[in-house]
């Protein structure tokens, strides 16, 4: 199926006149990623706010801006029944909610995102306190209308998640999965340490690339991302620009172990370029 | 119904502990806004990008992240069959789509925003190229992919809007009242022009709400808003917070007529003030 008249349809792994994107020369060392469960807990925790689908009255699907708190991980809503959004879920509980993470680029469709779904339910006797604290935790203006009569707590049990890291990276993850997991400790807390490795570090940045990011033909690298993983580095070669990673030699379990990761990577680094030389 | 297990159930128009508004004393001499149907148009303008309620195949909600351009008001989507939301929309017509305004404060529900529903069809020959030409400029990127096989332009038609606008302002409007409205001339470029009332009109600014405003009794007032109609103020008076409209003498076309609209307001809001005196 084609859109223009003009053009001849393509498939979509056919590049056309968008970036090509070259290889790695040789084998990436760890590669190492958060899982698609992480990202999406890392996301839907690095706000308040996404857009709920509902029922419409009509079997329609109905998208309205909705705040939230989190109980371990769950989105904890409260709407009134006077709202549209309101009245949809006390008569289908079906719903999902698209969260939008922090942007990282001017094109939208390059950040990341992800829609929870599943059914949402009333908190039991026993977790109305905690679902409550939740709401009012992350969106405290809630406090001048969370008791009143019309308005309702939700809290939406997460059966299928969809996580889109950007072009290109997406996955799914079951509800049980991304229960399980949590929110990465350190990307929501990156942004200087990486402006300070891209001011002060681009030998060490370029370093990397060459030898743990597969690319040995490395003229410039940037991080663009990091977590408890690792590393994202964009690259640039005289074959294109490509991305790639490098990861930790472990894990880590906080922002402040950031910093010894990154210079063990460059030890790692270096160690692998005069292996090389 | 309450959502405390301690709080009795209140109604919606108990404020509670919520902050009370003091009424005018005087009557609001030009109380005149933009429709929804407006508001709608210029918060649907003021962005590229929205959240999708397609129909999951087995009939549930299914919100995710779009990017959009217009034609005539009518949001044009790209949107690739290999995404859930792309088969969506191919296996059934029905879709809305959330749209949030510039944020204007810190609590997301203060703000503006507006759900558009309706259902998507794939352009006519005859619209293709309007079509293709609307998204490509409202969204760059997709040059990269609008031509890939997998990717269809679908035109959302409008059937239904509803307009929030912040606590307490909220309104429908029919497609037919959307479509044919324009988006507000003045409001996305007013920035400027406010930050410099409150800064070095503040006299003016209480003037005009003690005489135009309704509220004699202002002691302060800060413009927080300004469209083709008039201006939006918060007062402070003995009584409380309070917030009012003071509009011009005819609605303006540009942005270029802002400044001498409110000189005319200062004017007439002065000619008031030593008429009573």
């Amino acid at each position: 199926m084609t859109v223009s008249g003009n053009a001849a349809p393509r498939d979509h792994g056919d590049p056309g006149d968008a970036p090509s994107l070259p290889p790695p020369l040789i084998p990436v060392t760890n590669p190492a990623r958060p899982t698609a469960a992480e990202e999406a807990r890392t996301i839907v925790a690095s706000t308040n706010t996404g857009t709920l689908a509902s029922l419409a009255t009509d079997g329609g699907p109905w998208a309205s801006l909705v705040t939230y708190g989190l109980l371990d991980g769950a989105p904890v809503l409260c709407v009134s029944q006077m709202a549209e959004h309101g009245r949809n879920l006390a008569a289908d509980p079906r719903a999902s909610i698209a969260i939008v993470g922090p942007a990282t680029d001017p094109d939208p469709l390059a950040g990341a995102r992800v829609t929870l779904a599943g059914v949402v339910e009333r908190p039991s006797r026993h977790a109305l306190d905690a679902a409550r604290a939740a709401h009012l935790a992350a969106v405290p203006a809630a406090k001048y209308y969370i008791d009143y009569g019309d308005f309702s707590l939700w809290i939406l049990s997460v059966r299928r998640v969809r996580w889109v890291g950007g072009y290109g990276r997406m996955d799914s993850a079951t509800g049980g999965a991304y229960l399980a997991a949590q929110p990465d400790p350190v990307q929501p807390h990156a942004a200087d340490a990486i402006a300070h490795l891209n001011a002060d570090h681009s030998d060490s940045l370029r370093l990397m690339a060459q030898t743990l990011g597969g690319y040995p033909d490395t003229t410039a690298a940037t991080c663009t991302g990091a977590d408890r993983c690792g590393l994202d580095l964009r690259v640039i070669t005289e074959r294109g620009v490509a991305y790639t990673r490098v990861g930790y030699h472990r894990p880590l379990n906080s922002i402040d172990e950031l910093r010894s990761a990154t210079v063990q990577l460059v030890r790692h680094a270096r160690r692998d370029h005069e292996g090389e030389a």
